[in-house]
C-alpha cells in the first residue's frame, strides 16, 4: 500500500467502525497473556509479605484476567472469556503453584519483573484490541478498549493494594506503551495486511521495547501545569 | 393533571415499569456533560500537580464518562454508547487540549469548580434517568440508576485518586442533589407531560441549585447515629 | 449415588458446562440476601461514626446488593435482578429505617456482626452459585461467580471506606469459606440430588460454621512465602 494510500485509510478508518474480520489471536495466546499476567501477579503480591494465599491469588486474577474482564465488559461480551472455558483459571492455579515457591527470590531480578510487566502490558493490549475490532465500535474506541486491557488489570491490583494506580503517576511510559502496542497490531494486520503472527510479534515488540527504554532511560509523559512560582 | 391525579400517579409509578418512550435526549446534550464533566476532571487532576498527562486524561474520562459507563453498565446496554461513536473520546481528547494551558490559574475561581460540579450531577442525573427509563427497570430503580449516573463519575476518580469519595462523607448534599435531578426530570416529563426541554431545564436548576445552595449554606445529610456520651 | 459414581461425576463436571436446570432460589431467598447484607453494611457504616446517612446507605447496598450485582455482571445478566424488581432498593432501605437507630449500641454485640458477616457469605454464595449454573459456563467458573458474589459486596464497600480488603489479608478463612458454600451447595443438589432447601441449609451451615470457627479459633490460609532470614 503506498504511503498515500495508508495516510488515507487511516484517516477514513478513524472515526468509522471497521470492518469485522475473523477473530485471530488463538487460545493458546490468550491463555498466555493470563498465565503471564498471572505470574507477575503472584510474584508482586507474593514479596509484599502481607498477603495470604487467597489474597496473592486474587491479585494473579487482576492481572491474569483483568484485562480480559475490561475488555469484555466494556464489549458487552458477557460471560466474558475467561469463564467460558475451564483453562483461564485452571492456568491461574497452575501459574501459583509452580511460581509462589521462588516468590521470595524475586529480590535477585528487578529487572524480571519488568519484562514481565512489559510482556503483560503488549499481550493485553493485542487481545484487547483484536476482540475490540470484531465489535461494531469505530477504530478509535478499539484503540481505547485495547490500552485500557493493557494496563486494566495493573489499575485494578494496584487499587486492591491500596497503591497509587502507575498509570496516574508521573512514571516512565506506561498507558502510552500499550496504545502504541494497540495501534501498531492493527497498523501491521489492517492497512498493511502483514499476517497476523507477524502483527502480534510487532506489537509485543513496540510496547515491551519502549517499556523497558521508558524504564532504563526514565521516559516520562510530560506534567500538565505549569508551577507558578 | 390534579393534585390528586398527579399523586396516585406517583404512587402507582413508583413501583411499576414505566412505559417505554422514546430517547428523548439528543447526542449533543450527551456530549455537553461529557465535556463538562472531562472539564472538571481535568481541572480537578491537574491542580493537584501529581499525575501526568496521562492521568489527568484518566480523571478527565472518569468524570466524563463515568457516568455514562455506570448507567448502560447496569443498564447491559453494551458497548456503553460513549464506545459507540468517535465523538466522545474526541470530546475528552478537545475538552483536554483546550483546558489543561489555563488549569493553573483555577485557584483563582474555586467557585467555577463548585458550578462544573453542579453541572456535572444535574446532567448525568438527566441522562442516566432518560435512558433508564427506556429499559424494563421499576421508575425506583430508574431513580436509583440516574442518581449512580449522576455521581458514579466522581466516585470512580475519587476511588482512583485514593480520596475518601465525596458521597460517603458528611459533606454538603451531593448523590441527593443528583436524585432531585433524577426525580425532577421524570416529574416534569411524565407525570406532567411538559416538553423534554422543559423537563432538561428544570432537572439542571434544581440540581444546580440545590448542591451550590448546599455548598453555600453547609447545608448536610445527617449522620446516623446519636453520640453515647 | 455411589462414592465411585460421585467422584467421576465431579471430575467429569469440574471442567464441563452443566446442564440447564430451572432456577430454584426464590425472590425471598434474595431478598433475605439482600437484607442480611444491608444490615451488616449500614451496621458496619454507621458504627465508624464517619459517614452521613448517604453514605451509610452507600455501604449497605454494596453489601445488600453487590453479591448479587457482581454476579450477574460476569453473566451478562443485565440489568441484574436487583434492578428488575422494586423489593431490592425497597429492602435495602427497609433495612436501614429500622436498623440505624440501634447501629450505636452494636459495640455491645461484636458477635452479631461476626454472624451477620457469615450468613451474608453463605447467602450469596448460594444465590451465586445457583444463577451461575444456569448459563453456559464451566463448573469451575460457577464456583468462582459463587465465591466472588459471596466476597465480592464486602470487597467494595471495604475499597469504598478505603480498607484494604479483608480478601487480600492473612484474616480468618473468608473467601475459603464462601468456596465451600458455593461447593456444598452444588454437591448438594446436583450430583446428590437433594432438595434445593436441603442445599441451601447445608451451604449456609458449612459456611456459616467454617466462618465463625475461623474468626474464634484464628484459622487461616497460610501466607506464600518463606521468610528469607
Amino acid at each position: 500500500m503506498s504511503g498515500a494510500g495508508f495516510s488515507s485509510a487511516l484517516v477514513a478508518n478513524l472515526t468509522l467502525v471497521p470492518h469485522p474480520t475473523t477473530l485471530d489471536i488463538p487460545l493458546w495466546l490468550n491463555l498466555s497473556a493470563t498465565a503471564v499476567g498471572a505470574l507477575e501477579g503472584a510474584l508482586i503480591a507474593a514479596r509484599t509479605r502481607k498477603y495470604d494465599i487467597v489474597g496473592v491469588f486474587l491479585i494473579a486474577l487482576c492481572l491474569g484476567f483483568g484485562g480480559g474482564l475490561i475488555r469484555d465488559g466494556l464489549l458487552g461480551s458477557l460471560p466474558p472469556t475467561a469463564l467460558q472455558s475451564p483453562w483461564y483459571l485452571l492456568t491461574v492455579i497452575a501459574v501459583m503453584i509452580v511460581s509462589l515457591p521462588f516468590a521470595h527470590r524475586t529480590h535477585f531480578m528487578p529487572g524480571f519483573l519488568v519484562f514481565l510487566d512489559a510482556l503483560v502490558l503488549g499481550l493485553f493490549a493485542v487481545v484487547g484490541t483484536d476482540k475490540a475490532l470484531q465489535f461494531d465500535v469505530p477504530l478509535i474506541a478499539a484503540f481505547f478498549i485495547g490500552t485500557a486491557a493493557s494496563v486494566g488489570g495493573g489499575v485494578a491490583a494496584e487499587m486492591l493494594m491500596q497503591r497509587t494506580p502507575t498509570v496516574l503517576k508521573p512514571a516512565p511510559l506506561y498507558a502510552v506503551a500499550g496504545l502504541a502496542g494497540a495501534f501498531t497490531f492493527w497498523l501491521l494486520r489492517d492497512p498493511l495486511g502483514t499476517p497476523t503472527v507477524v502483527a502480534v510479534a510487532g506489537a509485543l515488540v513496540v510496547t515491551a521495547t519502549l517499556r523497558m527504554l521508558a524504564e532504563r532511560y526514565g521516559l516520562r509523559v510530560p506534567m500538565p501545569t505549569i508551577p507558578t512560582e
